[in-house]
């Protein structure tokens, strides 16, 4: 069975030019991997008749489908419809229904009906109109020599309404498509270089339908195994027991698996083990508190933290001796020792982590330049402390300072506490 | 004059999958139409290497500059050097600069070198190597039929950091492009229809060349002013003239001139003043102390910050009154007074700044639902509470406290503090 392939085509000068985020593409191609239905392009271009031709003729010499969105504004740089109309030899002729719908939204808006939204409901004769209940655009269907043509508006809600009411369904109906499944599997803390050289065998091994992709984020390298085939329930089991192979090759790596975040899979852990945590920041700046806060339910186990910026603060709130201090200076393993212990008693939890190091531009010297950076962690049976070395922007040291400490924590945690 | 027209390509398969959302292509065209470079199209396809020679020849056809990212990283799965070096009709050959910038990398992770990233610095031998300082994957500068062709890495770090120092730079003076100079007005506080409103007649009465840009952002509405011509010093004044009009019209609500975030005009404030501040958390939960804390240079006024989460913590780090808590809850005027004067105290700072709000999606009731929240400002002469209603999503509701707060501190800071 071949594999359906669609292309997008957004048309509009927003995108071009930077002053929106094409968002739609994303969420399209998302919903079309649901459904078997692979996106082979996705191509930007502006409100010009001859590109939009160009661009329609490209994309229908290698899709199935061919997905449009944008140009069907009522004003005259909108040249969708009309372009569609020619491309496929047709007539305007006013739809009724979508008559209707405009009218009706212009009378809930207590808005007289415009000649140009009127306009909107003539449609192009041989296409099958797709309904637009949140706007005045219709869609547009086309069926050409076995391809299908989609048009629809650029405004996301209305887009995302007709692809999930319409759309998707008509195309799941139309094509035969292969059952498509993603598995990701999240590793942090080992470069993709080293990750590739210890997933060489397996990889080479994968079934043809079964392909894996390193997908690079800040946090570590994202895995993803895609298969495709006929039965759902087979492949299903039959990348169950490839994630389990991969699993093995580098277990200490993998923090989750599925579309789950460092500081989402740290705080399951805390919350299912009955941990409490404080942190204990210098050079994150609070940056390692919010990660921890950012998660839904987080006062579970977050009692909070001591930002200490300056040194007065790490000796006072943060009880970190003064000869700590001159004889090692702000970061260095000792102090950021104290202060992850210290953080733990002050505010009596079960894990206190700390932070201090220079993010820059600025503070380095000969012997600690910029992208030194001291991290520990402590639980009262142990302190681990480490030495980084990043030299990156100021906010990436921050960051990346940050997504270590998760993973120290990740890796230290004791299994439970009974108190 | 003629204008010069750009390309974007993106490879890679996790754009198309829907995966990551293609934030790249939006930065570059804003960037390119600041030195006068239109994108005409942006095609994003996935690694294989036909798709990525047919992407080029259409490219090829219609644009002056081709601006190709990702498919760079080490894997096999990554094909764009390789498309390149037979597309330019050239072999690889070891570029010793990139190998040096490699190996320093791996150097400073303190991980040895593998053959996979060795291999990152062999490079085609008729493009000129665009020096990535960020990552293990060189750019690649192409020059053809009077077209430039550049691949750059798809992390973005890596490529705007390359397009900043090298590419945009070497494209503005490789092509003639007309003067463009552009104002940026950054507003917050005030929405963008009410802006409109005001800004109305001014604009109107602007100069043909002269255009406004409404761009709005989380902090705030930016204002863009672009002018085009051939005289830039006539363009500047021109411009800046128009700059004071609309300044007068909306005095207290611009925070800054240019690129500058709300965090760095704050933090402007208070060095310039010679004051210091402290924040106390709930809510925010460390993501207000980030925001004073990314701005480089800011521990010159930045002392630290108590994220009191728990109950306990606020009373016993920030002494908030049991009492206090008890009557009025910690999401309340009385408790967010305490936090903001009682750190200010405690970390012996000009200002202390407090937030405690129920961020969500749990933790709402009928009286205090989610999205309430409050903040204060205290600096020994005054206290200012306020309260905000939003019911966003968990981290807007984070975003939108920190920029409140933010705007309150630049609103109320005293003029200068003499001891």
């Amino acid at each position: 069975m071949l594999a359906v392939n669609a292309e997008i085509i957004t048309i509009g000068d927003e995108i071009l030019y930077g002053q929106i985020v094409d968002t739609n593409s994303a969420w399209m191609g998302t919903e079309l991997a649901k459904i078997g239905i692979k996106v082979k392009q996705i191509t930007s271009i502006s409100d010009s008749a001859e590109h939009i031709v160009a661009a329609l003729d490209e994309a229908g010499k290698r899709a199935d489908i061919i997905l449009m969105t944008g140009g069907l504004g009522p004003t005259k740089d909108d040249l969708t419809k009309d372009v569609l109309t020619d491309y496929f030899h047709n007539m305007l002729k006013l739809h009724e229904p979508s008559l209707a719908d405009i009218a009706a939204i212009f009378e809930k808006r207590g808005i007289e009906l415009t000649e140009l939204n009127r306009q909107q409901a003539f449609l192009p004769e041989s296409c099958t109109p797709v309904r637009n209940v949140l706007g005045t655009a219709p869609g547009m269907w086309f069926e050409q020599n076995g391809k299908v043509y989609v048009s629809m508006p650029g405004v996301p809600f209305e887009m995302k309404r007709m692809m999930t009411d319409i759309v998707l369904p008509n195309l799941k109906a139309h094509f035969k498509t292969p059952e498509i499944i993603h598995k990701v599997i999240q590793t942090t803390g080992i470069a993709e270089s080293i990750l590739a050289d210890r997933l060489e065998d397996w990889e080479l091994a994968l079934p043809p339908h079964i392909k894996l992709a390193y997908l690079p984020h800040l946090t570590g390298v994202r895995l993803r195994l895609t298969g495709s085939g006929d039965n759902a329930t087979i492949l299903e089991q039959e990348l169950q027991t490839e994630v389990e192979k991969l699993s093995q090759l580098i277990p200490n790596y993998i923090f989750a698996y599925g579309e789950v975040s460092l500081e989402e899979a740290v705080g399951d852990m805390l919350k299912e083990r009955g941990l409490t945590i404080a942190t204990a920041e210098s050079c994150t700046g609070g940056y390692l508190a919010h990660k921890l806060t950012s998660i839904a339910g987080s006062s579970a186990y977050f009692m909070g933290s001591i930002v200490a910026y300056s040194n007065e603060v790490k000796m006072q709130l943060l009880g970190v001796k003064p000869e700590t201090l001159q004889q090692h200076g702000a970061v260095s393993e000792a102090t950021v020792r104290e202060m992850a212990e210290n953080v733990r008693r002050k505010l009596n939890t079960t894990i206190g982590v700390a932070t201090s190091g220079i993010a820059g531009p600025d503070g380095g010297t000969e012997e600690k330049p910029v992208g030194t950076i001291w991290i520990a962690y402590a639980d009262g049976e142990k302190t681990i402390a480490k030495q980084l070395n990043y030299n990156k922007t100021r906010l990436l040291n921050i960051e990346f300072t940050a997504l270590v400490a998760l993973n120290l924590i990740r890796q230290s945690l004791p299994a439970t506490v009974d108190e």
